[in-house]
């Protein structure tokens, strides 16, 4: 028909191959329609009455014919070639096309038994979509074969190229609906294409799917010029290719054409790389797939346009069940794929459709890659405790917690050099983990100039200034079931709050669904934070993702405040080990004090919180006051206050709590790490006050603890938004989270201290006053307060900030 | 010099243009490097002393020569064709560049007195900058001319764009950055050329400046080939002209005959349009412009590449003052500059270099649009009472609250048609705020078919699909004196959480400059909530955005839950009337009952708080508990329970109370809305149980209450992460938020309830498995359920979900 054009020629489909292809289209999206509308009849064997139609109709057929279009094509294309193919859907709404299709391919039977190949199986099929009880309609973890359930919009491609990365025979078939084609974190993601490896990494085939609308309106990509989006798509760095139509047979022909020609190239490509005669960057193909909204469903309805139209976005007409005309345009359409053809006798889907599909593990809905648990293995990992730094007494170095870590992870990526890649948003280095570029370098696959340093197009550190992108990466990396670290500047990490939600939701579900294996959890290094964003100022202060975290399910999120390097390792070494959750490591980069050799370090966080005996003057007994901390930064200054503190009230009963796991102090009900009360009434009282500097805004501590026994005295200080470019102890001044503040907090809440206080009150506030006057006459902090250490040590500590300049700053 | 290449030939500067060009970005670039560097010796009359260089070096100096290069040749075009110009700088960091330039120009003195033009002057705006009681090193609200700290990046060019509405007479010049270019966000703001209107609006000029790197590694648009890049811009709907180099003389040349040609064509397209000539969607110019990074800085420092070179990116040297050799550098570096020839023996910038500015508000530092507040005017409002929802007695009616604001928005948007914009990503009429397409189209520059309804170029209603796009044109419409609201649903808010920390620090900060005016509001709704998204399941259920909203400044953000349509139009008024806040509307698009009459509504939305005597039993005496709720769907549930409970238990005691403004849960020393204590006591009592009902996570109640006496009986019911697609009561069951549990949850805290709740609960109970049941096999909620009104009005109640379907879903 005329209304086809392609940009590769030829009709490589025989009749039979044809019918046979657009049977199974028919067939997916008969069942496609049917799970939206129906809960009984479903192979219209009876006339459709109001009884056989859902009372509430939920779903989006809109998106869904041609995603069923591409997975009979995939289909095809696998089972001529052979291929390994995984198939990302963007418009994920279009659920209901994937659980046909893989019902279609027998997974969906296979993993839910119950949903049988017969008719009792298809009217359970139809039922439990979006019904009570049911699955949701979404591209779900429930849904064989996805990993991206692609309800909030925008990383389709990111975790194409995740899934991609490392497997090397893998071909990811990616969707991208032009309505996500919109986003930002999708429209920065076809840069891609600089950070893949031919030789190493599989091939992600984008298709941008035009139906040309959103829920209410068109799309951009949709509305601009030809010549436009072919020079958009040139200009991400790929050759497009166009299918444009919605003839069925003469779309069938076009598709196939095109499909052969891009899965042909992709191999040039590969092979071209991989026996090392292509050396630049490829163009990859990719396909802009023109078709109607709604395709194959009612042109009209109540004379209003549908198909090819805004309103096939989700149930292109609602009232099916009460009105008598309705349920007839329900039934024409669905009768309009002749399910009479498509089904025996039994409701099993007949040969020639059943025969369209690969066998096994090279269906895409049976993709072990698409269940990454299957896949994954153990990291091969060095023993942490090797990295450690000397500590001869705490309270004393100068060590940049960042950078011992950086060794680890270092020896971590050299012996996994298939399994674990590290993502940054161009700040790797700047997070003092540049000691991994001994073994590995930057990927890179753009222009590489002589003096460029450590980049590669088989590097396995990704950069790429896009948050965004780097998570999506991680993801889809993770989620084939290999490893994953992620380092961040603090503030920045709010970019993807939306995406950490996405897939906290997506490990929440997948604990509930046993075929899904667990897969390694996604780890969070914050550092550049808050205290140590002095340079910056204003806008690069914030340290509110934790609370963000906190409030996704308990099962699925752990929380960590390491306060110095050995710390650190074990809580790293710990993270690295885990499944299924996301680990929130907060760990700063700057020259710092140390506090714990190795061996109190693993005790301490592997209990993740404790009292620190050598802070302490309680000597056992009940203290007068306990001070607790979280975080480097204010675990230093309550250091610092408590030395203040002895000096002034030798006899002060003070205990000193550190906390590793921010998630001990909720209830042990609350959260698996919780500490039973019994234990944190032991560490906190029940009764004395609790001066408590925390790394983050102050009354996340409060909402931990609100059930604790003792929290009508705990007091605390953290950070209250007061910030700009300044220094790092006056960045703690301006929030009150500094030691001259915490001993006045201190002197303020112990009864018996008040009779005597008050030099110690004069003295604190002039030494405060002193601070004010000499930073602002200087620009550099008191040097008392640069260099301090912790009375209890010994030996002399400088902590300079010289060496924040020996690697890229932000 | 054979480095320079330019799409656009011409040498357009006589020799003494040229000199006095070079001479302002000398004069620029030396102050740059004095405000890095130094804190005395600020002409350097005397020999670099290590005295007289500041001990922390702060700041970022790669980006800030091209920043300084390009206010020069945009003074020059200023002048020339007398532009009103605004300049948008993504690489906020290079702020010492645009503070130079609005000390140049005089406004920096004329807003900072004490910086005065002269020696002294310069000595402290040396000393100032990124020093502590100083200013920030970004190009903050304290900086002249700003609408755009640029710390976070991705918005230069959607705040540009959002400065541009509206104003035909203004050019916004944007740098973006070629590190700000990877972003998402930035990636498809691009695609603004498809929104905007050539004869109603002004004028985005970007110039995307490639430096090369960003903090350690290379950019990816500088490492792509010139047909790549040229390919993109084009697509993005662009004309790009590259002038390319580094030899000053002839980079000055080749940018002023481009910027020329740039302004020529910008002026054309206008004229065209706006004579009626032209109709078809410009192509608008853009400049690339690749200079090197650190651009005649030190090429190079102990042996190492400096100068284009990520080595720039922020301090390229750190040793000055202890390191004599640095020191060396340094001077010899700036006295490159010629200082002697820039500035007298007063050291006030010699007549050549003054005269390169425009004269006052045509100085880009002195532009109003860039301090909006100035150029503010009120809102022309309807009365929003003419709005009102006849509500004859409460807990009856359904009525969509979103349609009824969308009513009140329409005459909103008809009475301000220059001054007022709507903003959401696709989701205005799923919102229900269609009516205001009455009055205006959506805005769409782009490809519009016959069938394509309420498109218009100079419509009002944006909608792109992008929540970062229009956050960015909102903000940027905010900042330059306009109004506007943004409608989003509520789990996809999230998308922006960076934004908002963004906009809401900007406020904050704002809040203590005295020359910045205060702006309109930015005006949240938030619907499609957490509760009645059970058609899109689990990933579209977060009603998180407003824990993360408080966590920012009291002073700047306001969270409101009006419960029903009278009390959201009395709401949205007074947002849209306020200033300098963030006010997040939570309120659901769906059939609901209504409670309060128009007058009611006022009163309550007013004090924010209070009791509902119609739906309380405690005829003013002490109650036995307290029912308080917060969000249309736990009122009606809070509302329900306590129907059920009057029916077990006639003579109980039952207070129920009503919160529309959150923040008056907190205390009044936290939150200027915050309750004082004793108010709070006398709602919620001393000693009673509370059975709190809240939209959100929970534990939020519990953060914002915890100082309160009766903090300890407060129960709290609310979102915990449990969903899927399934029915709008299944939902709240999941939850526990529904009438069944909430009246449990107050038999079991009400003592002398005890001894005869067995039947009750064991009602409770059944009604619970019934519901179960009935959804399980009918897939919609118990008609008892969906049709339920409070027993004490009257009348029928039907809440059908029919209505569900009258506009576009997502």
């Amino acid at each position: 028909m005329a209304d086809v054009t392609s940009t590769v020629g030829g009709r490589p489909l025989e009749p039979e191959e044809l019918r046979r292809l657009d049977a199974w289209w028919r067939a997916a999206n008969y069942l496609s329609v049917g799970q939206i509308y129906l809960m009984g009849n479903p192979l219209l064997r009876e006339p459709l009455l109001p009884e056989h139609v859902k009372p509430r109709l939920l779903g989006h057929w809109g998106t869904t014919p041609g995603l069923n279009f591409l997975y009979a094509h995939l289909n095809r294309a696998i089972m001529a070639r052979d291929l390994s193919m995984m198939y990302v859907i963007g418009p994920g709404h279009g659920g209901p096309g994937l659980v046909a299709s893989a019902y279609l391919d027998g997974t969906y039977s296979e993993v839910y038994p119950d949903i049988s190949l017969d008719e009792d199986g298809l009217r359970k099929l139809f039922m439990q979509f979006s019904f009570p009880g049911g699955i949701p309609s979404h591209v779900a973890p429930e849904t064989p074969g996805s990993i991206h359930e692609g309800g909030e919009l925008g990383y389709a491609l990111s975790h194409a190229y995740g899934a991609a990365f490392d497997n090397p025979d893998l071909v990811v078939a990616a969707v991208v609906g032009d309505g996500e084609a919109e986003t930002g974190p999708l429209a920065t993601s076809w840069h891609s294409t600089k950070f893949v490896d031919p030789r190493r990494d599989g091939a992600v085939l984008p298709i941008l799917h035009l139906n040309g609308y959103k829920i209410a309106n068109p799309t951009v990509l949709a509305r601009i010029t030809d010549e436009e989006l072919d020079a958009l798509m040139r200009g991400y760095g790929h050759t497009p290719y166009v299918v444009s139509g919605s003839d069925p047979e003469e779309m069938h022909q076009a598709f196939a054409a095109t499909l052969d020609h891009c899965l042909d190239e992709i191999r040039e490509i590969q092979e071209g790389a991989r026996s090392g005669g292509r050396t630049e960057r490829p163009r990859w193909p990719m396909i802009v797939l023109r078709s109607p909204k709604g395709w194959t469903g009612p042109a009209e309805v109540d004379g209003k346009r549908v198909e090819g139209y805004w309103r096939s976005h989700q149930v292109p007409f609602a009232d099916a069940r009460q009105d008598d005309g309705h349920r007839k345009v329900l039934e024409d359409w669905m009768r309009s794929y002749r399910p009479e053809e498509l089904f025996d006798d039994a409701g099993t889907p007949v040969q020639e459709v059943a025969e369209l599909h690969p066998a096994g593990e090279r269906r895409m809905s049976a993709s072990p890659h698409a269940n990454g648990g299957e896949l994954l293995r153990d990291l091969r990992m060095p023993d942490f405790r090797d990295y450690a730094v000397p500590v001869e007494h705490p309270g004393t170095g100068a060590v940049e917690s960042t950078r011992v870590l950086g060794g680890f992870l270092r020896d971590v990526m050299a012996r996994n050099m298939e399994t674990f890649r590290m993502f940054a948003p161009d700040e790797n280095s700047s997070n003092r983990l540049q000691d991994v570029m001994e073994v590995t370098d930057r990927t890179w696959n753009a222009e590489i100039l002589p003096y460029d340093d450590h980049l590669a197009v088989d590097g396995r550190i990704m950069e790429m200034l896009s948050e965004h992108t780097c998570q999506g990466w991680l993801e889809g990396y993770l989620l084939t079931g290999r490893h994953g670290f992620f380092s961040c500047y603090e503030a920045f990490i709010h970019l993807v709050d939306s995406m950490f939600n996405q897939h906290a939701k997506w490990l929440k579900t997948t604990d509930d669904i046993p075929w899904r294996r667990p897969v390694a959890s996604l780890n969070y290094l914050l550092t550049s934070h808050v205290w140590r964003q002095d340079h910056n100022g204003f806008s690069h202060q914030d340290p509110g993702f934790i609370d963000h975290v906190v409030n996704k399910k308990a099962d699925v999120i752990r929380v960590y405040l390491p306060a110095d390097a050995n710390t650190l390792l074990s809580v790293a070494d710990h993270c690295l080990r885990s499944r299924q959750y996301v680990n929130v490591i907060v760990a700063g980069k700057q020259p710092a004090l140390q506090y714990l050799s190795m061996d109190e370090a693993i005790v301490h966080a592997t209990k993740g919180i404790g009292i620190w005996d050598w802070a302490s003057t309680d000597e056992g007994q009940e203290p007068d006051v306990v001070v607790g901390c979280a975080g480097d930064v204010p675990t230093m200054e309550a250091l610092a206050a408590t030395d203040l503190l002895r000096g002034f009230f030798p006899d002060l009963r003070l205990r000193f709590v550190n906390v590793v796991d921010l998630m001990r102090l909720q209830g042990h009900e609350e959260h698996p790490h919780g500490l039973p009360d019994a234990d944190f009434d032991a560490l906190f009282t029940k009764d004395k006050p609790v001066i408590f500097a925390y790394h983050g805004y102050p009354w996340l501590i409060h909402r931990l603890t609100y059930r604790r026994t003792n929290h009508h005295n705990i007091h605390v200080r953290g950070y209250k938004e007061e910030g700009t470019t300044t220094t790092p102890f006056d960045m703690a001044v301006m929030n009150q989270i500094d030691r001259f503040n915490l001993a006045m907090d201190v002197i303020d809440r112990v009864p018996r201290l008040q009779a005597t206080s008050g030099h110690a009150r004069e003295s604190l506030k002039n030494r405060l006053i002193e601070h004010r006057i000499h930073v602002r006459s200087h620009g550099e902090d008191l040097p008392e307060i640069r260099s301090w250490e912790f009375s209890r040590g010994g030996g002399p500590t400088v902590l300079t900030t010289d060496a924040e300049k020996s690697a890229p700053e932000g």
